[in-house]
């Protein structure tokens, strides 16, 4: 069943740290792939905003507290731009894993230029045009959730189909929020199906649509969460909705994939490879 | 004025290569973050799923084909948790910043256990309560925008208070996307300013309510995109409404943030710093 959930790992006495002058996510997120190649939890506690001397200071000394009351020196990702700062961190306890330090200095002899040492600079972006993508592309997704909208779908990027709760919204806000891209999304209902058509307003756009599935068993499970009980989430209305919009996706050369066991950053990264939308290379 | 856009670097004659075993996420949000610290743009080239010695060798042969095309060597950042691909990917004519190899050879040593090696690990995460958690709160989050739903407000971590454009939404929605925090939010109009009260089911939940302010200023720019012209967007009514606002929020005793010139992530970062859910520790 795909709805099991893991045990859960064995718990380590060390704690990880991520220390940053900026929020701390670039330092957590990496930080995270690498940890998830050990068998083990570990107590994490991230310092954002850590972009003076005094709050390195402080910083360290809650490292070399952990370090005292674990008994075991604290593993410690930091991404800090301005070396003065990345020195006091390197010289507390913990086992420094130094990002930026690390390929910051190969990367100026290679580009034969000087970093600019600029704090937060990744995240300081809210000018950046990039950014007010993002935002543009966040209301236009909320706008178009659920086929609410039909206005404007020329200027979506991307626009989902798929049977009713098949992973269409949070897929189509992750797009948003992480890569700019307008996603629009619409419902396949039973009465797309009774029609034997695709909603009326979608056909003009069919290069941009990109459709998710799901399997029967797990889409009823998920529906029962919701709607306990109901026609709706019985297993045999579901198997109905599957196999009917599969058999339309197909009819109309839409491209699909199963949303069952994949989270949704594997299903947008997915979706861009096969979409390939304009503003972006992949 | 917040609201000016940079003006585009110079552009490199350089490619920056992703290539990762998974999503590619992880390559990129890191990649990007050292690449900011250089005042270049980059033709960046995202190559996800790379799980096999095949797909090695043909991300290997683009590498050398924009070495070629390129005329200088390109610059690749990787996430492969194989060893055997990896090598295949520093055996090309790329500039080979390998961030799994580079970290996790000396956390084995340190923790004294042998890394999993398992492809795609953290991003693998579909059936783990993590997941599900952070499914629930886009769910929650989507639910209780905008003052929607007074339902299950026990249920929420945080609760956002605001002028109407104030960054409520994006915030609530990353909050919950990221870190699977089910942020509702209610926006302060001028009903609620005329009755001098916060809305009315707020004030049982002061302990997780947190604010967001804005200057007027860019307040009525973002409103004149929405409604150019209107009574909503003139710059004496967003005086009036974000003046009502901050005196409401410091009676209330309301912690709150001025979001005018920070992303959604610093807002989030530092929402959690303040809020500290239970569930976390920052």
């Amino acid at each position: 069943m795909s709805s099991e959930i893991r045990p859960p790992l064995p718990t380590s006495a060390r704690t990880v740290f991520f220390v940053s002058d900026g929020t701390g996510i670039t330092a957590e997120t990496f930080g995270h792939a690498v940890l998830t190649q050990f068998e083990l939890r570990f107590r994490q506690i991230r310092l954002p905003f850590v972009d003076t001397l005094d709050k390195a200071y402080d910083a360290a000394r809650r490292i070399n507290d952990a370090h005292n009351s674990d008994g075991q020196r604290p593993i410690v990702f930091s991404t800090l731009v301005k070396s003065d700062l990345s020195d006091v961190i390197r010289k507390s306890q913990g086992m420094h894993m130094d990002l930026i330090q690390t390929f910051v200095a190969p990367l100026e002899q290679e580009l034969g230029v000087k970093s600019t040492h600029t704090i937060g600079r990744s995240h300081n972006m809210v000018d950046s045009e990039e950014y007010k993508n993002r935002i543009e592309a966040i209301n236009f997704s909320l706008a178009h959730d659920d086929g609410q909208s039909h206005k404007n779908l020329a200027a979506a990027d991307v626009i989902l189909v798929g049977v009713s709760r098949s992973g269409k919204t949070p897929t189509s806000l992750y797009l948003a929020m992480q890569y700019g891209i307008k996603a629009a999304n619409y419902p396949l209902i039973p009465d797309d199906f009774e029609r034997n058509k695709l909603p009326s307003s979608l056909p003009p756009f069919r290069g941009k649509i990109f459709g998710l599935t799901i399997t029967p068993e797990r889409l009823s499970e998920i529906r029962h969460e919701r709607r306990a009980g109901s026609k709706y989430a019985s297993i045999e209305n579901c198997r109905y909705e599957v196999n009917e919009a599969e058999l339309m996706m197909k009819r109309e050369g839409i491209r699909w994939l199963s949303s069952t066991t994949k989270s949704i950053e594997e299903i947008a990264t997915t979706i861009l490879q096969e979409i390939k939308p304009n503003r972006r290379e992949y």
